[in-house]
Order: C-alpha cells, then structure tokens, then sequence
C-alpha cells in the first residue's frame, strides 16, 4: 500500500483518515464527527484511549477535537465572533477535563510558538499579541481591579525559534513555568497539514500538548505535561503543505489513476504486478533533495494569518472572561 | 514531449533551458556563459534579438543576464560587497545600452514591486527601503550638496499590490513616471521559478522590464518601455516556485523514470507507445485544483529575502554613487 | 501677549483656541460645539469663510470638523462601531458638499500619508492597509460583482516619505490622479497637535486638504483641490506634539503663574512692566536648539495608533458601503 | 538648589554630572574620561566603589563606561565597524572582570529587553535579532562544527513587555537562566537620559545590571546579578527622554536666564530673594499631570534604532567570536 510512505501530518484527522480510506478500525481509537450543515461546521473528535490506539495512530492518548469550516479565512465579523465562541467552549471543555477543575480558578501561561517574521509560521506569536493578559494587575490590584466576577490569570510569551535563541522553546518555557507556576499551559502553533485542502479552515485543539516534530518549525522536544509539569493544551492551526507531501500525493494520485485507466489500462495492470516496495524505488527518486525544508503555502497566507490570530485570541479571551 | 505542458517561468534562463534539453538551436536567440570558478559565479546572457526568437521563448526581444551563485543567501559581507559590485556593473551595462547614455547623468526611478507583508514577495519592497534616494536633496541644494562628483538623480516608490490598492502597478507607475519624468525606471521583483534549485541563488537583469504574469504577485499589467515611455530594467529574483510546476516536474521525472525502468520496463513501453495528449489527461487530472494560488519556499526565505535585498540595494546604491 | 510666539497647530481648533482665550470674536470664522454628554463626545464646527477669516486663522477657507472623545483609544468594539458611524456621517457630509453630489456615485482615492516605520507617523498607512478597496473588482467585474447596491469605486495608495522617496506626496499622488482620474481623494495623516491633551481623542476632518507644513512629517507641499485638481478631504489624528511646544506651554504657564503669583508678586510686578518683545528674548533662548526635530508622544502610543486606525477604516468602509 | 527636583536619569554619568556643576566631590565616586579627538569619541567611566557614593549617585556599586560619538547614527559601515571593536573591547573588559575568567570560556545569555512595536523601545529585541546564537548548533554538534577556535556558547531571548506578556521580564529570564545555565546574561535596553542632547551618540555598558525604574518601558524589577544569580552586564542607549524633563529642564534654565537677565534684573533680584522651596512651587504646577507617559524623541528614532542596534550586535557577535 503506498500510503505507508506518508508524510507526517500534526493532525489527528488526517492520521485517522489514511485508514479510513481501507475501511480499517483502529483499536483504542474512537471517532466522533457532528456537522452543523447551515453553519457548514464540521467538529471530528479522535479519541486515542490506549497505547495500542497511540501507536497505531503515531500520536500519543488523548482527545484531539478537529473544528473545520470554510468560513474560517472569510473577514466577517459576526461570523467569527460566533467561532471564537464555539471553539472557547471546546477549549473550556478541554481544561475543565484536564485539571479535574472549573477553568475559573485557574492560572494560565499561553505560549506563542513560531517564528514573527516568516508569515505562515508567524500564527502562534500573532495570537499571543492579541490576547488579555492579566496576571500583572491581578498580581499587584487583585481579581476586584479587573471589574469583573470571572477573571483567570492570564500570562503570554512568545518564545522565539532555536535559530534565533539558541535554546529550545521547551526550556524556555519549562524555566518560565517553574518560575511563575501556571495551572495550565495552552500552546498555540502554525502546522503542516498532509492536505492542501485543510489549510485556511482547520483549528486541533488537543490535550496532548505539542509534539517533537511537529509545527511548521518542527520543534525538536515537545510542549507536553510530562515536560513542564502542568497539563499542556495544544491549539493549532495548518498554514502549509511540506512539498514533499505535494509531490507524495501526485504520485499516489497518478499510481491510482493510471492502476485504474481505461487508455493506459496496460500500464495499470504492469503496476499493479508489482509489490509496494518496487513502486517505492519510484517515489523515492522523485522527491528530490532540494525540496527538503520547501513547503507549500497560499499567496494570501498573510491575511489569512491575521484574520485566524484574531479569532483564536479571542476564543482564548472569552474562555478567560467566562464568556465562552 | 511532456516539456509542452511547462509551467510559466520568469526567468528568460529556463525558458532556453527548456529547448537545450532537446538540443534544439533556437533562431534569433543566443546564449553565452560564463563560469568564474573560483568564486562559483556563472553568468548567462541570453539575448533574444527577433521576433521569432521571442516568440519561440515566449518572451520579448531583448537582453536577459543571469547571475547564479550559491553564495547570494550566505550571510558574509565581504563576498556581499563583491557581489553587489559585480551586479551593478552589469545593470550599469544595461542601462547604457538601453539609454545610449552613460549613467552619471541620468534620474532613476526605482520600483519596488509585491507585496511587504508576504515575504517571499517583500523583496521588492525591501530594495527601495535601503536604496539612497537623493532627488528631494538634489532638487533643494544641487548636486554639490551631495559631496560627490557622480551623483544620479534617484528616487523610489513602493506601489504595493492590487488587492491593497485597487490599482494596477503600472497605471501607479505612469502616473508617477509622467509627473516626476525619470529618464529610466528600474523594476525589482520576487520571481517565481521553473525549478526549487533556482530559489536563493538567481538575479535576472533584463532590459525589457516586467511582464503581464510575471512575478510572485502575478502583474495584470507590464512595466515596459511600451506602458512607462521610458526605459525599464527589470531586475528579478526567484523566491518561489508554483505548486503546480512542483506537481508537474515531478510527473516528468515520474514518468521519465518508467520509461527508463529495468524492473518496470512494462510500464515504460506502454508509456512509450501513447501519445503526449494521452499522457497529459493524467497529467491533467493530477494537479489538484486547491493548488491554484499555492507556492513552494524554503523555509528560512525571511533571512534569504533581507540578506538578498541587501545586495541589491547595494548594487543600485553603487551603480548612482559611480562605484560600481 | 505671550500667545503670539505660537508654536503651529494642525487643528483649526486649537488655533481658534488662541482667540478666544482672549475673548476675541474673528471675523468670517463661524464655531459651533454640539456635546453628547451621555457619550462624551464633542463635535467643533469651525468654518472659515472669508480669506480675512483665513488670514486671521492660518488656515485656508473651508470646513474643519473636529471630533474629541476619550472612548477614542478605548478598546471596546461596540463603541467604535459606533464612533466609525459617527465619523463616517461626517465624512459623507463634507463629501456631498464638496463635490455637489452624493457619495454614491463616485470614485475615491485615499491616500494614507506618514512613515509606516515610525510608530506615531504610522496612521495613514495603516488606515490604508484596513480600507476594502473595490476599484479592481469593479473594473474587471462591474459593480454587481460586489453583491451590494451601494458601492463606490474606492482605490488606495501609501505614498511614503520624501526621505525614503525623494519625491513629494503630492508629486507621486497627482501623478496617481491624473491616471486613474478618481471623484474626491481622502487623505489620512497624522498630525501635530499643540496640546498633549487633544492625544488619543481627536480627530479633524477638513475639505481643505493637506497643506504645506502640517502633519508629523511635515509636508513641504500640500494635497489640495488646487494641487490635485480634485476636492480633497483631509482626515488627521493628532498623535504628537512638537516639543518645542511644550517647552513653549511651560514658559507661557509660568510667565502666567509668575504674574499671578501671590508669594512672588514682585516678580510678576516687574514681568508685567515689560514689553512682550523683551518676554520673548526669554523664551528663545529656552527653546534649546537640539529639541528641533524632536516630539512628545505617548508611551502606548502603537496601541493606541492600531486602535484608532481600525476605527478610521472601518468608518471610511461604511461610507462607500453606504453604511453610515 | 532646583538641580534638586531633578527628574530620573538612566545614565551614571548624568547623575555624575549633576555633582560637578556644582564642583562637588563625591566620596567613593571615580571618575575617569578619554578623548579621542580624531575620532571624536569620549569614553567616560564611573567607578561607584562605596555603599555612600552607591547612595550619593542614586546607582549601585559598580563600574559604569559611557561611550559618546556623533558618529554614532551616522550610516557609514567602515566607522561602524571601528565602533563595534571599541564597543566589544569594553563589553570583554567587563565581563573579564566581573567573571574573573576570560570570556573565551563562557556561555552567555543575551536579553533585549523592550517593545518591539514602539520604536523608541525596540532597540533591545532588535539587538537580539541580529546577533550570530551558537548554543543549539554547539549543544547539537560540539564547538568544532563551528569552524573557529574561539566561539561563545550563546543564546538569545527577548521576553516582551509586562503589559503583552502579563509577566516581569527578570521572572522570564530568571526561569530561563535556571533551566539554561548561561555564566553570564548581557541585558540590551532603551534608555531614558536627562538630556536630549545625549540620545542618538551614547552606549553605556555597566556590570551593574539593569535596575527598577530603567528602561524606556520602565521595569519594575531589575536583572542584576542579585535577582538573576549570575553576573549581569547591561547595555543601554538613550533613545527618549521623559517630556517632564524637558519641561523640568526649561524651568532651571528660565530662572538661571531670570537671575543672571539684565534686562530684567528686577525679577532677578526677587527670585533670588527666595527659597528653593518657594521656586519649587511653579515648577510642579507647570508640570503638566497629562506629561505623565509621555516621551520626547527624534522623528528619525526608527533610522538610529536600526543603525544602533546593528552596531551593538556586531560589538557582541566580535566579542563571542573572537574578534573584539
């Protein structure tokens, strides 16, 4: 089955989708999907319940919440007021099941991954600029200063990439936790998806952190509770395609096609003969070497950026204002 | 021939290439090349000198250099200096064959094409950001002002893009051409290339300006002698590659490679015995739809577009300060 | 009087301010104050009608508009969709008188003038950035492209500084209109206020354009229906204040406090004996030479420039919408 | 004395200078200067080496080096790179002397503290930007991957400002420096300085760290070897200057111009007639309570802040490399 030679995806959805595709049940793996056909809003919820599930997916236990709409990129105000809204109360489902607690009472450390100055990289640190954070005045008026009942202790950093800090944006963080103890830590990064179709109208929003590897910056450790101590909620966002998996999906596509050509029906069947090993020693050639640290991205990533950030930003600030 | 369905290139260097690989000699155009070894530098001069040629090249007549190292994205000023120094002795070339007259005496308006807030398109922009413009100063106090015995009359303009502006680049241009009457225009833009291998490591200076669906932002419209009534020297640099010319390239190779195939010799006599048309339907099928308006860059194209720009400003600073 | 040495103003109403300190009536010049206490918003009508009045004012015949409010910089959505509407009514009025017709029919250029890179000269570009510019579309689709009955054909363009330039603003946009033969242009800078009080809380819409010496940037000429050859509507913010202004202000306070003063009596005894000649032998020599080219601006002023940014374009976007 | 109601200064050698005007001598107060006439750089160094002359000076024990050129902002790359050694040789004497080893050995963590979306306070983060971070390659591949005998183990943060992160930036780097052991952290800051004459022309490097109170954005606790546990050098650049000094500054300049006036000798004579206390009482009414926030600074503040920034990023990349 060529699919075995897939690309890594950070998304659940599209790990579940490749065996999908061979009608295959994942054992420890549960797949939920509701879609709201007016607001043309599909939610998949992958739950990975056993090491078994975990392996088999190549993604550790835990609940992956997949939130896609076409609207996403669309600059309508009303609209996605109504998506922050929506994702707030996913998120606000995803702490309350992690800390055991309401999220009223809690502490919060967001993190901005990714790089400012590359566009489709930049999401992370644009989310982090738009967020109410609120811990310095908490900390120096109390919660009565913010005039409001429900107010959490919000704090944000942006840690920057490895190629301009030198560290690992895990250190950084795990020092800046051990420093100001947050309850929680929500993570939020730019992706890469294995579909071009997913980009401009995805959000995962997971209680499994972030993951080495993944990102469009492919962190090198991850962002998980295990390394910083606090349950860690992944929020991302897929803005590229690796060029290698454009190139890995047309030849999967022109294997398919040509197995199934009426005019090269020849061709097909000669394929066909052959193991998945040999048409490996195709795709392999084809995958040129300079497309390593390519990807693929829309010429409107940079709006696109903008218009999400917002949205994410505030779906976190009306989870922290008790709206969501 | 499968090379019928290329992808548009900008670079008048591709364009040939595509009929060496045919060992054809294209009448009316000529090529030659250098190799500085040492320094790893390889120019090529196409020159397209009639109609045929340009319509074989699909490109008009006119005289396009390229300039290719391997060290254009390396971040040492020193080799940057030499870099620029030999840059903008070419584009001082063009300009004197296309003015008949030498630099010193002329007003420049340079033209910063694409869009700043998309980087792998900000080259344009960044350019006419480190450029010395001096015509405010030399219109106030003289030339003496300057302190310097060549001193060109340069001045610099960022249109930005039509999505932004409502407005082609060219009608921007005309106008600003018309009230301000530079005796040249020099055009800088973000390319997009045939092939990855081109990106961080090509400038194109040609004599003929900007073309109608050239560039990272797609012109409706060209800047030419033609549309600007004075000369235009375009000065381009591959930062990207359609998604499509990925999709497309590696179909060639795909099936280049069954053709050639020991283990699937089947495969390839089938191929063989069809014609182009019937090969291209798969070709067809197989670029997606969702990659229209999708690109491929590196992943550190900031970096490359700041380190690059720097270059060119540098180039054009010299060429109006006589140092070049 | 001390109030002559004057430091420049761009707001007729602080230059109105000066007058009726002294309880002086100007001829040809009409004030009119409306204030919503419940919103705490005050409009100031200043028309200039006669060129007497204009001599008197330093300002050219025309209507100045100027909206204080210090919701302005508030981040609170509800409260500048609000403001945007009031703004955007203003707008259309001075719009119908200028050009005799409504605004529904016209074509408009706005020009967002300043320094995208330095933070307080930074409005009118940023105004730009946020406008739905239509013109493209219409001239390639038609108006029914848009979807809505109302829709102006609206073009924008950011012109950059004459140091980054080496042109004028006026120079490159007459170019612009005298290509792209818009209805009205719309200029958007920001200025220089004579009062850090006016900071954050005022905006000035005037039909007399941009004129010579004003803004941040201070233009060296101006855009003006007489340059432009179009009406022009000038919409500033004031976002600095000189500094020589305020070292001016201090000397004024303490001459005043001085000749007020109880416990120092004999000092304003004395000041009050000499001319106002011999006063501002004083206050020369206090305005230290190395304060020229310097401003006062305050320390979120980028929070603040953002905020109202939005606002400005979202009120323009409501007028070609026929929203306001 | 009005020097009494002197507003902050960031500066060592201000502070000094408030003494000498009046020709005291401050007891365990060293103060050494240089000059280079050719060069026109002044190197002055203020040794506060008592608890009294700490207490004195308003500034902690320790060694304070001021660097002052005109050159400074000038855009010249030869004398730039001439800065950056004299820079760097200072930045090693400090670090030789307050590490008691030679930095070749050392791994350090450098800071930029600031906002890097107010210009005036972006010269920190934009340091950061560009200096040459080595610690994730040597981590990775050992010192001999990079390719020179003497290279720093460095890393790079900038934590952002209290009201985008909700956190102190000394928590930041203090959880950063305990999960990062760096020997030593260099912390880059705008300053706020006395005088406007200094911005634009002045480095100070001290061993001293970066206090309360410092900074354009006003830290409310500090990074010093105290809070952080290693020795801590700061860096700082006066790019503003609080509009209430300036309005302190023309005040004791008007009443030294009153008391010294012929002309108006009459006041003179009064003023002198009383206390300092009595002065004070117009003064603080003329410091207008909306100045609060409010900073003078150049309109060419973004030219300098990059030109700086470069520079003091060479001076440190020289040092780790090397070359200083």
């Amino acid at each position: 089955m060529v699919r075995n030679y897939s690309v890594r995806t950070d998304l659940a959805l599209e790990e579940r989708e490749r065996f999908e595709a061979d009608n295959v049940e994942v054992q420890g793996v549960v797949l939920e999907e509701e879609y709201d056909e007016e607001r043309q809003i599909r939610v998949t919820r992958v739950e990975i319940r056993t090491e078994n599930g975990a392996k088999a997916m190549g993604k550790p236990v835990g609940t992956y919440l997949t939130f896609e709409t076409p609207d996403l990129a669309l600059p309508d105000e009303d609209i996605h007021q109504d998506i922050s809204k929506r994702l707030g109360g996913y998120v606000r489902e995803l702490i309350r099941r992690n800390t055991g607690r309401s999220e009223k009472d809690l502490s919060v450390l967001v993190v901005g991954l990714g790089n400012r100055s590359v566009t489709p990289d930049a999401l992370g640190p644009y989310v982090a600029d738009h967020l109410n954070v609120t811990r310095h005045v908490i900390k120096e008026y109390g919660k009565y200063a913010m005039g409001r009942d429900h107010v959490n202790m919000v704090s944000a950093v942006v840690p920057g990439v490895m190629g301009q800090t030198g560290m690992e944006s895990t250190e950084i963080v795990r020092g800046i936790v051990s420093e100001t103890h947050p309850d929680l830590v929500i993570a939020v990064d730019a992706l890469a998806a294995r579909s071009s179709r997913r980009l401009n109208r995805t959000v995962q929003i997971a209680d499994t952190g972030i993951h080495p590897g993944s990102g469009v910056g492919n962190h090198r450790s991850g962002l998980t509770e295990k390394t910083l101590g606090v349950p860690v909620i992944g929020i991302g966002v897929p803005t590229v395609v690796d060029a290698a998996t454009i190139v890995n999906d047309t030849m999967e596509n022109f294997i398919a096609a040509l197995e199934s050509s009426d005019s090269l029906k020849g061709v097909g069947n000669v394929l066909r003969s052959y193991s998945a090993g040999e048409k490996y020693e195709f795709v392999k050639e084809l995958i040129a070497p300079h497309l390593n640290g390519m990807y693929v991205t829309p010429k409107d990533v940079d709006e696109m950026i903008h218009q999400i950030s917002h949205t994410l930003a505030e779906a976190l600030n009306m989870v922290f204002a008790g709206e969501a």
